[in-house]
C-alpha cells in the first residue's frame, strides 16, 4: 500500500508541479502529448498482441515491454492538468471527470503503472507467450477501465 | 565498435521484420506512430531542457531521461519500413533518402541510440544540471543531424 501511495502521489505532484509551472506548455501541446503516448502505447500493444498471437520474438517483446513501462513510470499525469479539458486549435476525447474525480483517476493510474511494470517484469524475466499473454490482457483491462470512465466515445 | 553494429544490425533487422510481417499495420498506421514518437520526444526534451535552466528536479530529469532512452531502445526503425515514404490520409515529411542512404540511416541511429543512452546513464547517475546540459546538448545534435538528412521542411 505504501508504494501505491507513493506512485499516487508522484502523479499528482506531477500535476500540481505541471499546471505551476513558469513557461508552461500550452493545453494544446499537452493534449497533442498525450495523444501521442497513447498512439505510442497502441503501437506496443499491437506488437506485443502480434508476439503473443503468432511467433513469439523475446527481443522484439522486451523493447515494447519496457518502453510501455517507461511510459507508465514518466510522470504522464502531468499531460492532464487543469485547462486542458479543452484545446484551442486540437481536439481531445478527455471527459471532465478527469479533473474533478482524484480518486477515481489515483485508482486508474495505480493500476495502469503496476500492469505495466509487472508486464516488463514478466517479458524480461523470460516468461514464455502464454504468462506473457496473460499479463497482457490484465494490463488492457486497465486501459479500457481508464478509457470506459474518462475518455469519451 | 561492436556494439554499434550490434545495434545498427538490429535496427535493420527490425525494419525487415516489420515489413514482411503478415498483417502489417499500414503505412498510415506507421507514419501516425513514428510522428507520435517525435512528439514524445519533444515533451521529454522540453522537460529536460526546462530543468537544466531553471531549478534542477533529478527525479523527474530521470523521468524523461529514462523514456528518451527507451524510445532509443525500442526498435523504432521499423516504422521507417519501405512503403511509408508516402501516407494515404497522413502525410510524412520523411525524405526519399530514409529508405536509400542504409549506411547514413545506421550513422544517424546509432549516433541517437548513443547519446540518449549516455543522457540516461549521466540523470541516473546524479550528474548536477550543467553535465546533463552538456549531454542534452549532444543529443538534440543527434536530432538535428538526422532532421537536416532525412527529414523535409
Amino acid at each position: 500500500m505504501k508504494i501505491k501511495h507513493l506512485i499516487a502521489g508522484l502523479l499528482m505532484s506531477a500535476v500540481a508541479s505541471g499546471a505551476m509551472a513558469q513557461n508552461a506548455p500550452s493545453a494544446d501541446d499537452l493534449i497533442k502529448w498525450r495523444q501521442s503516448l497513447h498512439q505510442v502505447l497502441a503501437w506496443n500493444m499491437g506488437r506485443l498482441k502480434a508476439n503473443v498471437g503468432g511467433q513469439y520474438n523475446k527481443a522484439q517483446a522486451q523493447k515494447a515491454a519496457n518502453l510501455i513501462a517507461a511510459i507508465a513510470n514518466s510522470g504522464m499525469g502531468e499531460l492532464y492538468a487543469p485547462g486542458t479539458e479543452k484545446g484551442n486549435k486540437v481536439k481531445t476525447k478527455m471527459k471532465p471527470e478527469m479533473l474533478t474525480d482524484a480518486e477515481g483517476v489515483k485508482k486508474a493510474a495505480m493500476a495502469f503503472s503496476q500492469e505495466a511494470n509487472e508486464l516488463a517484469k514478466v517479458v524480461n524475466g523470460g516468461g514464455d507467450a502464454s504468462a506473457v499473454k496473460s499479463q497482457l490482457g490484465k494490463l488492457g483491462g486497465t486501459c479500457k477501465g481508464c478509457h470506459d470512465d474518462f475518455k469519451n466515445k
